[in-house]
C-alpha cells in the first residue's frame, strides 16, 4: 500500500528553462525547482502546462525527473505531468512517475479527442491506471479545458471512482471558475481538489480543497504559502487579496514568458526567456507593462538566487 | 535533390486496427494498405486523424512505418503524419520518414498550443524542418481546426514560404470548408493543397487542388479516384454526386468507428471494431443505421477481401 502522505498545500507547476538551442536547462531546472521548494511551496509539479510539458518529448520527461530526484528533490514531494493522448506514453510516464515514489501523477485526458463520451474518457484513464498497474500509484485528474479542449466531467470522475478509489486521489481544476470547483467539491467530499488559480483560494480552502497548483507559484510561492497556513486565521482576507492581485496583474500578459521575465529580472540573466515555439517571449516593452502591472498590484519582486 | 514526384490524387488516411489488447494490429495494417492501392488510391497517408495516429506512440508509428515498407509498399507512394507538440518527437517522424524516401510529412501543428502567433507557429515547424536538415523533405501542413484546435492561417503559410520553398510543398485543408480551401487555392497558386472532403472536390479539382485525402477513401477508394481522373469528362458532375451522397451518409455517425464498421461488415470479422479509448464502437443499433443510410446513399459496399 501507499504510505506516503496525500498532496497538500501550494504546489508549482515548475518553469521549465531551455538553453540557447531549445534543450532543456537541466541544472537551470534543479536549481529553480530548490528555490520553489524553499520559498514555501509544498511541493512540485513537473510538467504541468505552465512547465511548457507538451513541448518536451516523453524521454526528456523521463530524464529530467530522474535529474531532479537525483539532485535530492524527495520524490514525495513531486507531482508527475503524465497524460499525453497516447496511452503507452502515459503509461510510460506514469509507470516511471509510481515506481519512484512521486506523491502522484497529474494526467490530462486524451486531449486530441474533443467530443468524446464520458465512457471513452473514464476508459482511457482505466487503461493507463490497470496498465500501470502499481500499488503506490496516485492519479490526480487534469481539467484545463479551455487549453486542453476536453473537459473532465463528473461523469469521469464518478466512473473512476467507482473502480478506482484511492487510485484515483484528486483533480487540478484549471477552469478558473469558483462554480466548477466548488461543484467538485460538494459532488465529491474527500477527493483532493487543487484549483489551479489562486484567486479564489481562501473560498477554496473553506470548501475543501486541498491546496492550489497554480503558476504563479513560479514567482509568488511566499505569498502563496501564507495564505494557504494562515487560511483560518484573521488575516486571511488580507493574504487572499494581496495573492489575488499579483494573479491579476500577472494574467495581463500571456502567462509563461511572463513568468519567465520575472526570473529574468531575478536573475539578470535572459537565458530564462527562452521558450519553444510555438511560444515566444514577450518583446521588452511587454516585459515593462508586465513589471509596471505588478508593481502597482504592491508585487514583491523575487530577489537574486545568489542572495538567498 | 527529390525527385520523387510530387503526391497527386487521392491520399487515403490509412485506419488504424487494433488487436483486442489494443496494440497496433501490423498484419491487418498492411492488409489494408495493400488492399487501398489495389482499390485506387494513389497514395497512403500514415497516421492521419482517421488513423488514430494520435492514439500511438511515436515509436509504434515508426514500426508501423517499417512494417508497411518492409512488406513492399514504396515509400514514394506514402505521407507520414508527424506532426506533435514536442518539437524533438516531430522531428524524429520526420526525420524518419525522409530518411525512407517517402513522398512527405503531413504535419499538424503543435496542437496543444491553442492562439498562438503565425510567427510562432511558423518557427515551429521551421524549427523541425532546421533540425531534420534533409533535402528529401517535403511537408504538408494539416490545417484541421476543429478537431487540432490550432489553424495553419495564410500568415503561417507565408512565413514558410520565404524560407522553405521546396520543401513546404502543399496543405491538406480540413476544414471542410470550401472557401478556405478556394481561398488557399487563389493565395498560394502552385501549392499542393489538398481538401480533406470530397463534398467539394471537383470544385476544388477545377480551382487547382492537387487531389483529395480523405478519410472515406478507407471505404470508397474507386469511386473517388473515377472522379479524380474524370474531373476534365463530362461525367464529372455525377461522379461528384456519388461520392458526396457517400460521404453525407458517413457522417452521419462519428467516422472512425463509421469506417471502421464497414470494414468489419466487409470481412465478417469484428476485429476491425477495436479502439483505443477515449474513442469507442459504434454499437450494433449505430452500426446498422450508418449501412442503411450508406445503402440509401446508393453506397457500393465493398466486398470481402479475400474475394479481390
Amino acid at each position: 500500500m501507499n504510505i506516503t502522505p496525500l498532496p497538500r498545500g501550494i504546489y508549482s507547476p515548475v518553469l521549465t528553462p531551455f538553453t540557447p538551442d531549445l534543450e532543456p536547462d537541466t541544472d537551470r531546472f534543479i536549481g529553480h525547482c530548490k528555490w520553489l521548494l524553499a520559498e514555501g511551496c509544498n511541493g512540485l509539479v513537473l510538467f504541468g502546462t505552465t512547465s511548457e510539458a507538451n513541448s518536451l518529448s516523453v524521454q526528456e520527461r523521463l530524464t529530467l525527473t530522474d535529474a531532479v530526484v537525483e539532485a535530492g528533490i524527495a520524490p514525495h514531494r513531486l507531482i508527475i505531468g503524465s497524460g499525453l493522448s497516447a496511452i503507452p506514453e502515459s503509461v510510460r510516464l506514469t509507470a516511471h512517475a509510481a515506481a519512484l515514489g512521486c506523491a502522484g501523477v497529474l494526467m490530462l485526458p486524451p486531449f486530441y479527442y474533443k467530443g468524446q463520451s464520458d465512457e471513452g474518457l473514464a476508459r482511457a484513464y482505466a487503461e493507463v491506471i490497470d496498465r500501470v498497474s502499481d500499488p503506490r500509484l496516485r492519479v490526480y485528474l487534469y481539467h484545463i479545458p479551455k487549453v486542453s479542449g476536453v473537459a473532465v466531467t463528473h461523469g469521469v470522475i464518478e466512473r473512476l471512482l467507482k473502480d478506482y478509489e484511492g487510485t484515483v486521489v484528486g483533480i487540478k481544476d484549471s477552469s478558473g471558475d469558483w462554480d466548477n470547483t466548488r461543484g467538485l467539491l460538494e459532488a465529491f467530499p474527500g477527493f483532493g481538489v487543487f484549483p489551479g488559480s489562486e484567486s479564489y483560494m481562501l473560498d477554496a480552502m473553506k470548501a475543501g480543497a486541498h491546496g492550489c497548483i497554480t503558476a504563479t507559484a513560479n514567482i509568488a510561492a511566499g505569498a502563496l504559502r501564507h495564505l494557504y497556513d494562515g487560511w483560518q486565521t484573521p488575516q486571511a482576507e488580507a493574504l487572499q487579496e494581496v495573492v489575488t492581485a499579483t494573479r491579476l496583474a500577472a494574467q495581463s500578459k500571456p502567462m509563461i514568458p511572463g513568468l519567465k521575465a520575472v526570473l529574468a529580472r531575478r536573475d539578470g540573466d535572459d537565458g530564462w526567456l527562452t521558450m519553444r515555439p510555438p511560444l515566444m517571449p514577450l518583446d521588452a516593452a511587454g516585459a515593462e507593462e508586465l513589471f509596471a502591472a505588478l508593481e502597482a498590484a504592491g508585487f514583491d519582486f523575487p530577489q537574486a538566487a545568489a542572495a538567498q
